[in-house]
């Protein structure tokens, strides 16, 4: 074949794939749109480039050099954009550190990744003091004031972000190198030992924007992205940079609203004041933005929400749907980029009813461009598109992690066979569109039948009077594992639990569930709250752990 | 850097950029998707896909192996878009033989690019056994007889296209390889000497069809593409691959018409017939298009048209509007993959008038996404944006030829200073819209001033009366350089030196163009046609050589 290969002789011809030319456009169109903080600040792009030129040349004399890592632990701000572009542009790599873990598992990823110099909220100094004598590598902090005055600290300080900012050149050379170097780095927190760490090369990036832009641009109408929408990120910039959209945002040229820390009477009167029209978030975040809405008889309509992070429960939809607001499934892990499918409705859709629709929105959707998404048995040959047969879904596609940083094992188990193994079990249908069941480990066996965890919680949830619910599979002597269900109440509403199990068997008798799938009466239990990971998600290992206990 | 590179250590976990991803979503999504050709036969994506395994097949069964060059004489047509995949996907090179170039010229490049195989449709067959005797490579070939009887040729037949397909097998592995493995390649001919071969590689195939698809998928509404949309090619498939929209279109699931020979009635009748919405061609088939559709009383509302190869003329733009076609520029050319630019009306656009839009949609536009596009002054410094001083456009983006096969002159004149040299000359307006003035050597020189021969054209084919013109540099004793027009008369009207002049002067007046720029009467000469490539464009070359003669 190498006779066969297109390698220019010079090398100034190549054409590296790198973070820096999502900016291109946005400059060379867009100079004029506007990225603002909290409705507070803002600037135009043309400035953003401006200050990504600034933040490298302070960081350039913080002595940040290619490979060098630089940990930033902020809220959704212009900073952390500002972050997203100087760090992996200068060769560097940019660490989003998740601030909702405990400090000895910030400490841990702090030591693990190497990061040398620290951008950290004031919010955050105190909690970095506290694991300051155990940072291995971090010998420069740089203080986001954040337009308040700056508290001592025993922190090798570099100086306050604004004033290192003003003092710091704009023009930086940003120098072309190898589309495989790291640009980004996270860390995931699986159910067992460490957080793990995943990779983003500039390469994974630029093609991981591309396929995600592409697919939502495509439809004519509806789960769409235009050239005239405005971003604002709902799911935090320090998780799996934030599915990825503030890239796609700048390099489309869209007026991007940053909103600081989540509350949600500030989302939803940003979302207003400056005219949010497209935004992602986990479930759980939607249903406080409706709450919050409900409370501010504020209007949601047209607002395009893309949910991802766990499943989007239909009666969450619903109520969305409800309200005007255009809900739709993003599916992906950090591992893979990590949008890789999306519910978008199909061309030319009209719904059969609201259930057939809230159905379609819920579903995990189908591949983005440039995803070989595959749904495997056992043997890795695809599963029939019957919408029965089940199989794990796996994957290959330009933007998917490699490997876990240090972790030969985890990595081989995680491409076994030459696909990245997702541990989701899932159906497709005949029109080629996807639906997990459930998480391998979280399936419930009873009785030698499989019992999906997701399908039992999401038809409790719709039981009138049931906040919200998660289940699990608890040890049985006669049916080896039985469903566990754990129920948060609405709180002006009784429900007791004959009125879930007889709403269950209605639905054992419409065949939409198996009779084994109901739980028995002692295995409903009503509990003030769910546990939720760091990230938001039910807490099914903890929930196992405590039902064990 | 090397230690900062994502490089995973077995090598299947590599996801090159292939032409065969292109399929992936086609298939996975709109596997029911139709290709038609002429409207007479038509089939679903799932079975052009097994039609792409039966072509490799039997291709191999003619010993076509990795780096081979298999050639294409056919019209746009089904089986020439089986040859735009399955030949790539097996790690051949696809060549696209311009048929309307002379038998000399087409002999030259099947020798120049080693063609080892030639699938030909019956109507080149004379063409071939003309040249036969000096086909150095040629070994076998393969009749395209498009459902007629085939006659008995001397050249060595390998079989008629639809029988060899009928008894080749489906089931072809198509591995991955280096993504900078030549795809497909194209003969461009230059105004001096031989055809120069261009190469374009499978990731410039993927990147200029994720880049050009994302700035025509954007739009809110206008001048884009979406999911529904009908595809309709009436640039030729074998010119520069059809500017990749074929590619395009099935990457995006899009119904994809091919018309066959062009032939404006049909053109026309297959818009109306099969409910096209979205072509692409150069501004004299739009001509021919609009006269067709006007002797037929056909509407063309609402048909999308991109228009290339050359400027389109306003006057020519206003026609198309007044029909409620919405037609604009795409920019390139051979070595630029092509598109690297597109006159999109941008975000939120309220024209001022008629004559204000027509300017938008004729200008170069503004540059689609990862590419570098820049107008720069002869010491490679940007020229200011205020839409007077003018540059050469360079360009730097992940999908431009990297090299004239086999000419490495002509390759290190391309990329000086490690740009591609477009030879355009362009302005730059505050907005980002490029407008190009005109090649570097069409450029006349007049007394020291500049005078584009594009902007004195534009203005004489606005005169009433003018169906055609063209504008040359004819040498001068006193000023160097004169402009000499040639101007096609429309039939049913006379238009007279004098009055060309007249308007040109009230031009002059209103300051559009200098005084210079106006030909001299004696310059003014009428001719029954104009002279054009076998591209379709202006020959100026000949023009110039005519006028010294």
């Amino acid at each position: 074949m190498q006779d066969n290969l297109i390698a220019p002789t010079p090398s100034a011809y190549t054409y590296p794939l790198l973070v820096k030319q999502l900016l291109l456009n946005a400059l060379s169109i867009h100079g004029d749109q506007e990225i603002t903080y909290r409705g507070e600040q803002r600037y135009s792009f043309r400035q953003f480039r401006v200050r990504v030129g600034q933040l490298a040349s302070m960081l350039r004399g913080l002595d940040v050099q290619n490979g060098s890592t630089v940990a930033v632990m902020d809220w959704d701000s212009h900073r952390y954009l500002e972050s997203y572009f100087a760090i992996p542009m200068m060769g560097a790599t940019l660490f989003t550190v998740n601030v909702r873990l405990s400090a000895q598992q910030i400490l841990y990823t702090l030591n693990d990744s190497r990061a040398e110099v620290v951008l950290v909220h004031a919010e955050f100094v105190p909690m970095l003091e506290e694991i300051e004598a155990d940072l291995k590598f971090v010998r420069q902090v740089v203080v986001l004031a954040d337009g308040e005055l700056m508290r001592p600290t025993t922190l090798p300080l570099a100086g306050e972000y604004e004033e290192l900012m003003a003092c710091a050149s704009a023009d930086f050379e940003f120098p072309d190198f190898d589309e495989r170097t790291r640009a980004a780095t996270f860390y995931t927190t699986g159910t067992t030992g460490d957080p793990k760490g995943v990779a983003y090369s500039h390469r994974d990036i630029v093609m991981h924007a591309m396929g995600t832009a592409m697919s939502l641009c495509v439809p004519r109408e509806g789960q769409r992205l235009h050239r005239e929408d405005v971003y604002m990120p709902i799911t935090p910039m320090f998780h799996v940079l934030a599915w990825g959209m503030p890239y796609i945002a700048v390099m489309l040229g869209l007026k991007t609203v940053l909103p600081g820390r989540y509350v949600p009477e500030r989302l939803v009167a940003l979302r207003q004041s400056e005219k949010v029209t497209f935004s992602h978030c986990v479930p759980t975040i939607l249903k406080m933005v409706l709450q919050a809405a409900d409370a501010h008889g504020q209007d949601l309509t047209g607002w395009k929400l893309m949910i991802g992070g766990s499943a989007l429960p239909p009666a969450l939809c619903e109520a969305a749907l409800e309200r005007g607001m255009d809900v739709f499934t993003a599916y992906g892990m950090s591992e893979t980029g990590p949008i890789v499918s999306l519910a978008q409705l199909p061309p030319g859709y009209a719904p059969k009813d609201r259930q057939d629709e809230v159905r379609m929105r819920c579903a995990t959707g189908r591949p983005v461009p440039f995803v070989d998404f595959r749904v495997v048995d056992e043997n890795m040959e695809d599963v029939a598109r019957d919408g029965k047969q089940q199989g794990e879904i796996v994957l290959r596609s330009p933007f998917l992690t490699k490997t876990y940083v240090g972790k030969p094992d985890a990595s081989e188990e995680l491409w076994a066979g030459g696909y990245l193994h997702t541990q989701d079990i899932a159906i497709v249908t005949s029109d080629g569109y996807i639906r997990i069941v459930d998480r391998i480990k979280d399936v419930i066996k009873t009785g030698g039948e499989w019992v999906s965890s997701i399908e039992v919680e999401s038809l409790i949830t719709g039981v009138a009077g049931v906040q919200e619910c998660a289940v699990i599979g608890v040890r049985d002597e006669k049916w080896g594992e039985r469903p566990m269900a754990f129920v948060v109440r609405e709180a002006e509403m009784g429900v007791c639990v004959e009125a879930i199990r007889e709403r269950l068997m209605q639905h054992v008798d419409a065949k939409r569930i198996s009779k084994y799938a109901v739980p028995d009466a002692d295995h409903i239990a009503f509990v003030g709250e769910i546990p939720k990971t760091s990230v938001g998600k039910i807490n099914k290992k903890l929930l196992r752990e405590q039902s064990r206990a």
